[in-house]
């Protein structure tokens, strides 16, 4: 069987399996521990057994598909990502992980090709954390980062819980979530990129190297709500507008730093046309390849928002809520993508670069050897129906 | 009676009615038709009809009080304001100007005075516009800038009309809701300031010359929602940094124009602290003591939003939604009020400055001579439970 023909045997199994969560608009919303996700989960436990794989479920439900090896006293080397989608998801997002993995097993099967080590391809629970606000939650835990309690007590908007939605699709398994009693020898991630940078480059694979190091600041600036048309200018503690002169100028000192930034949240108490807002919350993403021009920036951001908050008399109180420091997947691993890469699209169509966001292979990178492929996203456009991938380019 | 004594009534009055609405946080809220306006507006009929007038009802339900003159072809003389309130609102605004006028009477009548046009106290229905979506709602109405089917038709959020709710309290009446078949020989208004000009400068009076232009923009910034961490920063089209620029500019230049600009609304489509934002809509309220400057400044605030737009390769929309032009108010009106003033707290008690905010009094400018009179907002606070005003000030 030729590359072209397992692409597309990929791409079948891709819209094929769409059909579970299928949101009519070209997109998936597959949400964890649904009736929908019960549906992708047995339709990959049937075809992983039809490989000759023997299937293990851990206690929150992750999907462990083993592919014996000649010497099955080693840890499966994996291919791990997840099924459940965002709410307005896309087909590929966490998807093509697993079934490029379960592609890989065929074509194993296929030409008979017995490995040392078995092979896994792993599904993650719960990678979104949209219906549990946990996101990449399996991987977590099996990492040792998130207790099991913790995991079972988390409660969606109708206050089910993860471990009664477990129950009830029939995925509350014995296996131990733990990278100990569950070890893997490696972890071996495909994802589409979720940016732009491979399609406008015209690369066609990307070479991962690690997850630059990110965080979020949620910033609160108390003002003083008063009428607009009565308040002279210079007697205002206006909230909405100090906030945006943050905006503007964690921008500017981000960009200096060649570091990223996002405000994806903001949002005013007493909306009103003719009020002026008395206090207003913003979240404030920061990203850099450096942990210490992140901390750098994180500094800056916090100086800036307390230095505009005194000229306008008000109170700013600023939480740090989430930072992840940098991850450097294994050398040798990024060394055999690389070296697959190169064999497969040439010295030119790759590029090497990091993960602009976290994946479950954060999770596993602590505990094995880890790396991340990525394919190009069209537009670079991910978590929206419209999310695709360019066949024709790997 | 002593000014002293007369104070020390309307205080009474003022607390008395504020009991139809009390929000048992020092505050009234009594939304227009409720059975709390039906309660203080037959407890008005009531004391009216003691102090020797008739009561007019008008087909919108304003409330004309009217004490005979001794030529009664005459149009009267009229203090008008308002006694609904806004959902969290205060005992004074809008209150005052009735209770005040009430006190009048009871002076006129414990005096025995002979006017020579008839006096007037009206109660003008759905000033604030919140419950029935359509500010100074009866004096907009009687001033033939709103039709009567119009203002019928208006529902609120439980979708009853406000004829049906005037139909439900007794205040759907008969008299023409129109200036020229109820006319007025002027209206003279007693308001709290609802900014801190007044107290700040230790006036106890505001001798109001008019009210200045104002109106509002709203503005769409069509950018493109991303992944924040996978997005490189020169090939994003954020439209909450693009609208936070533009925030903070058109604040600049208003500045510069001494004029006001307010921006009460910002909403941001699909808010994530990891998605960059596609598209945010925000209010600006430009206001200037001059219909000109004013003009000046919506052209300047396009202009600074269609730049910054195209910077970064986004569309703006931006909607002129409300214009009020500047009123002056009549001079002799105007005049009478300053010589009152001085006779009362003298040159150097009072001040003379523009109302920043629409009031009833608009609406009677155009059809008869009118002005107002402020009174001192402790901390300059409004449309707020603690709004208060200093009794020992005037």
């Amino acid at each position: 069987m030729d590359d072209t023909l397992v692409a597309m045997l990929l791409f079948t199994t891709i819209h094929h399996t769409a059909q579970w969560g299928d949101s009519n608009d070209g997109g998936v919303r597959r949400l964890t521990l649904t009736d929908e996700d019960k549906e992708v989960r047995g339709w990959l436990a049937e075809n992983v057994k039809e490989l000759g794989c023997t299937l293990k479920v851990d206690e929150v439900g992750t999907m462990f598909a083993i592919r014996p090896g000649s010497d099955n006293s080693l840890p499966p080397i994996a291919m791990g990502s997840h099924l459940d989608t965002q709410p307005a998801g896309g087909k590929f997002d966490g998807i093509l992980g697993v079934l490029g993995g379960l592609e890989v097993l065929s074509v194993l099967k296929e030409n008979s090709v017995k490995t040392r080590n078995p092979i896994a391809v792993v599904n993650w629970t719960n990678e979104e954390g949209t219906r549990f606000n946990s996101g990449m939650l399996g991987s977590s835990v099996w990492a040792g980062d998130i207790g099991m309690e913790e995991a079972y007590g988390l409660k969606d908007v109708d206050g089910k819980t993860f471990r009664g939605e477990l129950e009830r699709i029939g995925y509350l398994g014995t296996v131990g979530a733990n990278h100990k009693k569950n070890a893997l020898g490696a972890h071996i991630q495909l994802h589409i990129e979720q940016g732009p940078v491979l399609e406008e480059t015209g690369k066609a694979l990307g070479v991962v190297t690690g997850v630059q190091a990110m965080g979020w600041l949620y910033v609160t600036v108390n003002g003083r709500c008063q009428h607009c048309g009565t308040t002279p200018m210079d007697r205002r503690s206006d909230a909405l507008l100090a906030a945006s002169k943050m905006i503007a100028k964690i921008n500017e000192m981000v960009l200096k730093l060649e570091g990223m930034s996002t405000v994806g949240i903001i949002s005013s108490e007493r909306p009103s046309p003719g009020t002026i807002p008395g206090k207003v919350r913003f979240s404030v993403d920061l990203e850099h390849l450096d942990d210490d021009s992140r901390a750098l920036m994180v500094e800056r951001a916090k100086k800036i928002c307390s230095l505009i908050g005194e000229l306008k008399n008000g109170k700013i109180d600023i939480e740090d809520t989430w930072t992840s420091r940098r991850v450097r997947f294994n050398p040798l691993c990024i060394d055999t993508v690389r070296e697959a890469a190169t064999a497969l699209v040439g010295e030119d169509g790759y590029a090497e670069l990091p993960a602009g966001t976290g994946h479950d292979s954060v999770n596993t990178s602590y505990h094995c050897p880890t790396s991340m492929i990525f394919i190009p996203s069209q537009n670079g456009i991910s978590h929206h129906p419209s999310e695709r991938t360019n066949q024709d380019q790997w």
